[in-house]
């Protein structure tokens, strides 16, 4: 059995397809990188037909050196009724010069005459016609059957002869599409092995859509069934409901079935390289998502940590690190005791889990998850919390007020800043007050409270945030409705996460920015003295 | 054939798992209810073993009067070495008298002599005693084969021995679980076919987790092996990357297969009751959610826009109304300009696709798209674009300054407010300036907008916000970073939704809640005066 299968990228241009998605040329560029260091064979970056722009951006990265991946441009079949010479789109496909062309044309015989609006034998002529063009310019062509799985279904002889139409007109490989996402699984895999057994030793791709929710399980199922290339897009970017998302693909694939789809490059990148395509796309991660999500490994109910805790396998398929992920043990009610306990020994290793101390902890834990605090994602204000709640915690400051004054036009027209901040704060016995401006009220009060205080703790000179991430809760209060602030800080070594709740907005995000703060020194084992309240 | 598959779902219970998820009591009888409409059979609605607030909830509970569904409680069988009659979660299940219970025993051999270490025939005595002592007392048992896929691949006969073992004690249903989420979906179909066989006339149940992305087409795949029951969640909530969505798998199996798994009840159902659940639960829908996402049914790329509009089952599979969902045109790039000229001449009928204005209207979408608009979400703020770029559009106001004040303390310790805001604006060439409070700088300057323009316009009287989201766009730059802001407003009778972007959350809030306004005085039909500039 021959162990490799062919990734396909079409992020750059299917996946554009997705609402809310668009690339700059950067992004893409971006993109084209991280494909090739994750070990994808193919990536089809646009459609210099449709979009002058992809034209460009293939001119542009021509000369781009790249390790594994090799660049496909993509486009219909030539318009009825007319030369292939003539055709536009086949033109910009030539001129992106792209070693691999991709080209679509219609198997279900519904689309040739209901929406093409041409005749069955046209649509073979202008399949075959395009395919052996494209191909006479140099350029090997994967064939795209659009709808074939429906065109399957409706008319299979038909199917067949646009499949054959294009072999004559020289493709290489046969790209079986799912475009409307609704077939099952099981159907995708037994024409796909139909297809196979009446075209033998032809390359097979599958390309599916997830309608259904099940493009990556029928993307399998073809690959069981003969296929030996897998068309996805990078976290299932598409049209309607997405593509087959090619990390779960190379997941399954890679550390499922043993196949190499990663020229050979460790999957172990998996995770990294999803987060930072979600970077550059400006999406989050669905956290459940498989493989990759920050909630993959996440384990919950009590008897799944006390499972894993004995052996990972008895609740995780994989080992989370063999696809760059980790395994986290999650705090709340479903968690019992166990857990928050050896969060809790971290800080006061003498508690047991029958000390009053241990039992209030965890009334107040609930208590301000029931007000909206999260701690799953922002551990260093659960420590916080502990030390506060056990009184192991004195503040390295205090404050005595703040103030935001936005206003618009703003008091001074040749500044960036909209919004000025003053903090005042006292810390060991000594008030300290000042003011800085911002792009915004955060971003002010931020700046202000970190001056006054680098006075006192040079330390926090070196931290700055890099994340901010606002939710709004239960919207139907809409601006009055609470919102939870989530802050990633580092100070270029380590990074910590922290949170607030509030009504305010400003007041969210100062108890999340002081805990950063707080965190911060703590962890650098400063110690405030005992007159900073 | 028998067309009914049974539907079981498990959100309160394994959904209740999921990271991030908890509900109150209030939150769970609310979806009881969501669950009952929607024709669910049964619902798994807590574990009164391990959660004492579950026990409480079935005797709360137990008047409900539901249409279709009857409540199940879960639990594990007893533990190693003692009788059932001695085992404190047995008891709990049947204290909380439920119709039908569910209970997990273990099915793969190293589980029982590494996780919860002991011998093998003892774990068979478990799982038959744990049966018949519920049994016994009057309620129908499900049971459930944990891991029964891992299992049966390492040790098939011991895993028939523990379903035999669960027969032997009086289950009336054996539910195969995918406990890890990592098997096949041919093999979870394979399996359970080969079940069937060995068992016949028994009825089988599936259950499976998402950690391969494929827990519905694996549930579809059971089904189509002989499964009649299938157990999910609402919206895959769960335990690491989730259960079966029960959203998808009802949607397969009504609208794709043609069973009824809904006690008869309208699919059409489907979106609404999901949209609600995600209310309840307070997450978000992702948008590319099959069936029900927003985006499930919405058009992007220009072919298939034109397609859609020839024919719909062009690049729909299902009729987007037969799950109450719609359809939906994007506007963008990618769609061509025939869509964006459609939203033109709602506004311009004269313009035609070669006018200048149209050409430079293009241009300015795309410019406002770079900066971080997407009017997909936001199509009222677009028809203001179009407005004010041909000139169509008259400002029923003009800002002269705003100013937000907030502080901590806050000036009136009395009240729930944190803010303040100054409005001065310029209405046909008067002035009027107001101040309101609010809780946090937009709730005041919504407010005090509102109040200022209601003496010039008294139908805003009417208007109040329904949503507000705040997204933080390139997140590298922290507090710094521009955000989205996206308002839904109502008048009681229709809503529309405005956008704003700014690095400024206040200036971002601004534009969206103006737009707001002018949108609902142009959709009145109100002239502005010409000096009102």
């Amino acid at each position: 059995m021959n162990n490799i299968i062919d990734l396909f990228d079409s992020t750059l241009r299917d996946g554009s397809q997705g609402e809310g998605i668009s690339f700059s040329v950067e992004d893409k560029v971006k993109i084209v990188l991280a494909l090739d260091t994750l070990g994808v064979k193919y990536i089809e970056a646009g459609n210099p037909g449709s979009n002058p722009k992809d034209l460009e951006f293939f001119q542009r990265t021509r000369d781009l050196k790249l390790k594994h991946a090799k660049l496909v441009s993509f486009g219909s079949t030539r318009r009825k009724n007319i030369a292939a010479s003539e055709d536009a789109n086949l033109a910009s496909l030539i001129a992106s010069k792209t070693e691999i062309t991709s080209i679509f044309g219609k198997s279900w015989d519904f689309h040739v005459t209901d929406i093409i609006k041409t005749s069955l034998g046209e649509n073979l002529q202008m399949i075959e016609d395009s395919v052996r063009f494209v191909c006479d310019s140099g350029s090997e062509v994967f064939y795209d059957a659009e709808h074939f799985f429906d065109g399957y279904l409706a008319n299979p002889s038909y199917a067949m002869e646009t499949l054959k139409a294009a072999l004559r007109g020289g493709a290489t490989t046969l790209v079986l599409c799912d475009t409307r996402g609704g077939t099952l699984s099981e159907t995708v895999g037994s024409i796909t092995r139909e297809v196979g057994e009446l075209l033998p030793n032809i390359p097979l791709g599958i390309h599916t859509h997830d309608d259904i929710g099940c493009a990556v399980a029928s993307s399998i199922a073809a690959v069981q069934a003969g296929a030996v290339q897998v068309q996805g897009t990078l976290l299932g970017f598409g049209e309607r409901c997405g593509n087959a998302c090619l990390f779960s693909v190379a997941g399954i694939l890679s550390a499922k079935m043993g196949y190499d789809c990663l020229n050979g490059q460790s999957l172990e990148q998996l995770t990294g390289i999803s987060r930072k395509v979600a970077e550059i796309s400006n999406v989050r991660i669905p956290h459940t998502a498989p493989f990759i999500g920050v909630s993959a490994f996440a384990h919950k109910g009590g008897m799944h940590i006390d499972g894993v805790g004995k052996s990972p396998s008895s609740f995780e398929h994989i080992d989370p690190t063999s696809v760059g992920n980790e395994r986290r043990l999650l705090m709340s009610e479903v968690a019992g005791r166990a857990l928050m306990l050896k969060r809790i020994h971290k800080v006061a290793p003498e508690l047991d889990k029958d000390n009053p101390l241990t039992i209030s902890l965890m009334e107040e834990l609930k208590k301000l998850e029931a007000e909206g605090y999260q701690f799953e994602g922002a551990e260093s204000s659960f420590d916080l919390v502990i030390r506060r709640h056990l009184k192991l915690y004195r503040p390295f400051f205090t404050l005595v007020h703040y103030q935001t004054i936005g206003s618009s036009p703003y008091l001074d027209p040749l500044s960036d800043a909209s919004h000025a901040a003053v903090v005042k704060v006292k810390v060991k016995g000594e008030s300290a007050i000042t003011a800085a401006e911002g792009e915004g009220p955060v971003n002010a009060l931020d700046q202000a409270l970190r001056k006054v205080l680098e006075q006192f703790y040079p330390t926090l000179k070196s931290v700055h945030l890099t994340d901010y991430k606002v939710r709004v809760l239960d919207t139907a209060g809409a601006t009055a409705s609470k919102v939870r602030v989530l802050i990633d800080s580092t100070d270029g070594e380590s990074t910590w996460s922290t949170i607030g709740v509030s009504k305010d907005i400003i007041e969210a995000s100062w108890l999340a920015l002081s805990d950063s703060i707080e965190y911060k020194l703590i962890a650098d084992g400063i110690v405030p003295s005992d007159d900073s309240n």
